[in-house]
């Protein structure tokens, strides 16, 4: 059998979920590396993989190909139900999905490389406007995540509970490109905390951008 | 018993697709508005709802609050299986979340209210180049949507096979959105039949802005 293929890039926060989602599952695979400030996602053989050009691709296997990261931990958790990615019950699993969304949908989509790029070409912005527009987008969703974790009883020690799922998943991934920028983690002290015990643990550690092959 | 209260407001795409989504469940709600462009989301009565001042937020008959519109789909899926908003398989299932997931986080962030607000306040974008800011993000994703939609054997009436569900969902209330900045569909011929598809069916047509309470 071959084995499963990651197309990701070290730097990439949803190529991070990822990874932090194989590491939880114990599934080996092989790291296949796309430099993205070089638009090697561009590539012909990432747009016959991906047509969206986009890291993470996960590609099974079977050949299959899955691309979305959040598509793709869902697609883990239900195929390989050890070591649960989502909690038991159809409201938890709702809570955390929406703590999840709250990060992939609100903060991610606009603080990556191409749109970041986006605002130099179109807006003649530079790296002091960027850093704005990155810090505002954490902002405006870290401060009401921070209010839900420290608020509601639900939480242990990670967002849901005591044991790690994709909502700490996404959190871990947001943090860590948040020092890209030197985001102030102060007024967030549960996310924070959680992150820490994310980090900790040898399936976070491991899927760290420092640690992957293409790291620079 | 209380009913379903969805907060929500006429225009917001996320709303839409929620409103969809109970619409093709069968579900009754009472319709709670807030004026996104008076601020009304940020209002003591949201936040003590859902922290994060956004709409759409589904209030359970119970007073659980849920909020994310990915989320909420999944829940009302997974607590209501009839007329069902994702398919059987695992791997089907991938492949539906990975097409909801192109729009719900590669679009509908970069362009919703908020975002171009921010475009004008800290860049001093006008129409024009918020305009060209919306559809360069709507281009980036429906060409590669249509490509895997017209080339996918999956692709039935729908985004996978011959019932709705959450990518269908996900796919009109983008071309819904689309029209506000004048999108030319010609590019996008399989998007613009599947939503053709949808726009007939009693849920799709009901959620419309135009149809709601608060329509202006």
């Amino acid at each position: 059998m071959s084995n499963f293929i990651l197309h990701n890039y070290f730097r990439s926060s949803t190529s991070f979920r990822v990874r932090v989602a194989l590491n939880l599952k114990g599934i080996d695979y092989d790291y296949q590396s796309y430099h993205l400030r070089k638009g090697e996602q561009r590539s012909d053989a990432m747009l016959k993989l991906n047509a969206q050009g986009l890291v993470p691709v996960l590609e099974l296997p079977d050949s299959t190909v899955l691309s979305q990261s959040m598509a793709i931990m869902e697609w883990l958790d239900e195929t390989y139900p050890k070591a649960p990615l989502l909690p038991d019950t159809i409201a938890d699993r709702a809570r955390v999905r929406s703590l999840a969304q709250m990060i992939a949908c609100e903060i991610h989509p606009l603080n990556n490389l191409r749109v970041l790029a986006t605002l130099k070409s179109k807006f003649g912005a530079d790296d002091e406007a960027v850093a704005d527009w990155f810090k505002t987008w954490v902002a405006a969703t870290f401060e009401p995540l921070e209010n839900r974790l420290a608020s509601e009883t639900y939480t242990g020690d990670f967002c849901h509970g005591d044991t790690p799922g994709i909502a700490d998943i996404c959190l871990s991934a947001q943090v860590i490109n948040n020092a890209r920028f030197a985001v102030d983690m102060a007024p967030y002290p549960t996310i924070a905390a959680i992150h820490k015990r994310c980090m900790v643990l040898e399936a976070f550690d491991k899927a760290k951008p420092a640690f992957q092959p293409d790291a620079e």
